[in-house]
This record gives structure tokens, C-alpha cells and sequence, in this order.
């Protein structure tokens, strides 16, 4: 894979899978964990996601040839400040946060030039958290964003991807801009919809919730303080889906006439075809 | 249980799977399934669903001492029109109806003095339709919520209920309104929901989609005239549930500042709470 020393910046379900799938893949590298939490970092260690725990990020960084910052996107500017002078000349680092423009252009501003940054966003995870939750196999088969920027190394790009590859994941490349604006919608948008809608409901309507809702709703169990990182972070983005979907409800509503009844069954036939052309 | 033929009008997913129940848990009966597709009825006696086919609702309701409706609400004012000269005195009609208002005022209206209604709504289901898809086990554990009114026979009633407790469901009562104005909520806005939030995506939206928004939006799958018929029944509370969603939405979009983040944090974290109380 090439690398041999590896920092893991906070340990949770994601840095913490992250580890597992690289103790079963990568045999050979060393994975450091970075978190600030004494107890976490134990945890990490004796579940064998991670060889070695710091409670520093510049510790945990020093001769590290790869380093992927895996703590909230909130977080990322201290912990970028407090890592940079110990980065080792050629290490690349990634990160796997949930938005892209904010994150890059701080990563390009704040590290040094003799560092490469690729932007990564592995779309796995859980509205669960912790280490205690992490899976080796938390990757398999799904989709990792990488955002090059005119400013990326191409063989650090290559190279980022590959990481990914080798642990089970499928890659797609988009602008930064992009991933912010389509993960907005098909992300974003229904994790703050399934929180409306379960915010909405008295106590006596939960009552009767069914499969159909429990489905509809299980994102929004997701923690609060990444979720409000990730939206005020993409908050032009996400105003603009919400503003695309109260379109369709409006839509939607003036279907709501016995009259239209041919125009209401076109509308929900057409939801219905797409969303059976996705996987279950 | 007390009931020794049992009409199944309508054998999908709700009919075909009442049918497999009862002969699991109900051997003495005879069961006969009504369906407007000779296919459909063929394949529910091949399965096992039901003893005696029939593609003429009269014919199947004769001498019934229980009457079950499982055909889209939409088709209830003719069915009930063409098996109401044919019912047994003292049979009990019920149904699996997804709105209860219209439902119950109906049958009310239409059938003979000499029969009971009972307004039934076993929450059991799947985005699938169909017999093939019927399983005796669809109603394990679901929850079923009558509608009794000021006329309901309330021997009635309590043999409708036990019928259901019979094929493993749970019991609510709720008056007709109350049961339409809560399910707008918990089970009509979420589809609709459902439906925009795929209906707005552009394709390469999708190609990004990960298991969140496939949570989220797999009841849109669900049949467009099924789901049409039941909108339009219930548009009233369906509307008004449109709207306290559509305050949400605002409630939200107003918290999208850096300024408010700790409200917004705050509200994450209730809904979040809410939803972690209920079962996963």
C-alpha cells in the first residue's frame, strides 16, 4: 500500500473502523491514534484498532507518512494548527469529514507546503458513535468521495484513493463545490427532514409509529454536534435544498384535489420508479 | 376464536397474508378470497392463502360470519355496494383500510341493519404488494387500531379485536378523527416526504446516495394508487400536516446561523433524543 506509519486523528466509529480494516489489510503499517479522551484512546487500543495512543495530535503525527483526520469537521482548525509544525516533509493527510469546500481550503491555507492535503469523505458510518461500534468491514463496498482541488498532488490523489480501495471502498472524484451541493441534498437535507419530522410529532402520534416511520426517521437519532458542524458548515447548500423541497411540497400539496387524482398517481409513480431503481 | 368462514376481499400483501395467518391459528375455518384478477386468485390458492375463489364480491361474502376488506380504499363504495345484498344476518364486516373517517361513515351508510361494521386498521405492510409477498407472520407484534363510532355493537367490536390479537397484533382504539389526524402525521406525511425528497434529486444526486437516504425514502417505493387513494381520502389532515412540517422547516432554516448554533445543537439533540426512544 506505501504506507507504513499511520495517524488516526480522533478515534470514533469512523478512525476506529479505519484501524481495524487496516490491521486486517495492511498488516505490516503502524496506526497511531490521536484522541482527547484518556478513556477512548484505551478503549481503541484494546479493541486493536490502533498500535499506539497519543492524547496530543502532534505526537501522533510525528513520522507519520499518512494521517487522516477522522474528529468532527468543527475541530479541524485547532487540530490543524496543532499538528502542522510536526508533520513530516512528503506525509500526505486526508480527512474523512462530511463537507468538503470549508475543509480544503483550510487544510490548503494552514499546512505547510511540504505536505499534501487530498480531501476524503468515505460515505460509512452509523447514526450510532463511538469506538465501541466499530466494524473492520465498515467500508466494504461503499462510496468514497475524494475532492482534488487545481492545488493536489496528483500521486498523492492516486495514492489517497488507493487507501480507500484497499479498504473495500468504490471512489468518485468531485469538485469540492460539487460534493457540497449534491451531498446537501441526497445527505444534508434528509437528515435535517428526518429530525423535523420527528420534532413535529406529539407523543400520541409516536405511539402509532410504524416500520414506515421508524425507517424514515433512524438518521435522525444521529448525534447532534457533528450534524451541526456539518450544517452550519454547508448551510448556503443546505438552504438551498430545503428551498428545493418546499418546491416539491407545494407541489405535492396542490396535488391534494380529487380533481388532479391522475396528476397525484404521475407524481407518485414517478418517486416510486426512481427510488426502486436505487438498491433496497 | 368464533368466526368459521372468513371473505377475504382483496388478496395483495394484507388479504393474502391474513389468509396464511389463519391457517396457521385458525384451522376450523374456511377462508374465501374475493379478487377482481383471476391470476391473483389462482396464486392465493396455490400459496395457501385461501380455500374458495371467487371473482364476484357477493358470491364470496355469502353466509360469512366475518367480512374482511382488504382492497384499496378507493374501491370500498363500490365493493360494499355489490356484497351488501349478499351478507349474512349478524355477519361482521371489517377492514384493513389506512384511513378510517370515510371508511367508517360508508359502511355506516351503506350497509344492511342487519350486519355490523367495525373499522379496522392493522399497521402491518411493506413498500412490496402483492400475494407472493404475503407471509403468516406480517402482523406479529404490529399494532392494530380500531375505529369504533357512537354505532359500533360493541360485541362487535370486542370479536374484531380478539380476531386481530389472534394473528399476533396489539390493539389501539381511536375515534375515526382522531385516528385519521394522527396517522397524517406518523404515516401519510412521511411517504409523501418520502416521495419528495426522491422526486427532487437529479441523478448524479443519486449516484451519491448512501444507506441514510436509503432509510429514509424506502417507503416511497410504496404503490402510487394505493398511496394516492389514501391521500386524497385524507387530504384535510394530510394538509395540516403538510403545513406543521412545513413550520418545522422554517424553525430549522432560522437555526442555519453560526450565531444560534447552540439552538440548533439543542434541536438536533431533542429530536435525537425522541427518536432514540423509540424501538431501533
Amino acid at each position: 500500500m506505501g504506507f507504513s506509519r499511520i495517524s488516526i486523528l480522533g478515534v470514533g466509529l469512523l478512525g476506529g473502523s479505519i484501524g481495524l480494516a487496516l490491521h486486517q489489510r495492511a498488516k505490516g503499517a503502524r496506526i497511531i491514534g490521536y484522541g482527547h479522551r484518556r478513556e477512548t484512546l484505551d478503549r481503541a487500543m484494546q479493541l486493536g484498532a490502533i498500535d499506539e495512543a497519543h492524547d496530543d495530535p502532534a505526537g501522533a503525527v510525528r513520522e507519520a507518512d499518512l494521517v487522516i483526520l477522522c474528529t468532527p469537521v468543527g475541530t479541524f482548525p485547532e487540530l490543524l494548527r496543532r499538528m502542522s509544525p510536526a508533520l513530516a516533509r512528503g506525509a500526505i493527510v486526508t480527512d474523512v469529514g462530511s463537507t468538503k469546500r470549508s475543509v480544503v481550503e483550510l487544510a490548503e491555507a494552514l499546512l505547510p507546503p511540504t505536505v499534501h492535503f487530498v480531501g476524503s469523505h468515505p460515505m460509512a458510518g452509523s447514526e450510532k458513535r463511538g469506538v465501541e461500534v466499530a466494524r473492520a468491514d465498515l467500508f466494504d463496498n461503499a462510496l468514497c468521495i475524494t475532492s482534488p482541488t487545481g492545488q493536489t498532488d496528483p500521486d498523492g490523489l492516486e495514492r489517497v484513493e488507493q487507501f480507500w480501495k484497499q479498504l473495500g471502498m468504490r471512489i468518485t472524484r468531485l469538485s469540492p463545490m460539487n460534493h457540497d451541493r449534491l451531498l446537501a441534498q441526497v445527505s444534508h437535507l434528509p437528515h435535517a427532514l428526518a429530525a423535523a419530522l420527528v420534532a413535529m410529532q406529539p407523543s400520541e402520534a409516536l405511539a402509532l409509529a410504524g416500520k414506515g416511520f421508524m425507517d424514515a426517521t433512524r438518521i435522525a437519532a444521529g448525534d447532534a454536534g457533528l450534524w451541526r458542524d456539518i450544517f452550519l458548515d454547508n448551510r448556503d447548500q443546505l438552504e438551498q435544498a430545503v428551498n428545493q423541497l418546499r418546491h416539491q411540497l407545494d407541489e405535492f400539496a396542490a396535488l391534494l384535489d380529487p380533481a388532479r387524482a391522475d396528476d397525484l398517481t404521475t407524481w407518485l409513480a414517478a418517486a416510486a420508479r426512481k427510488r426502486e431503481q436505487l438498491a433496497p
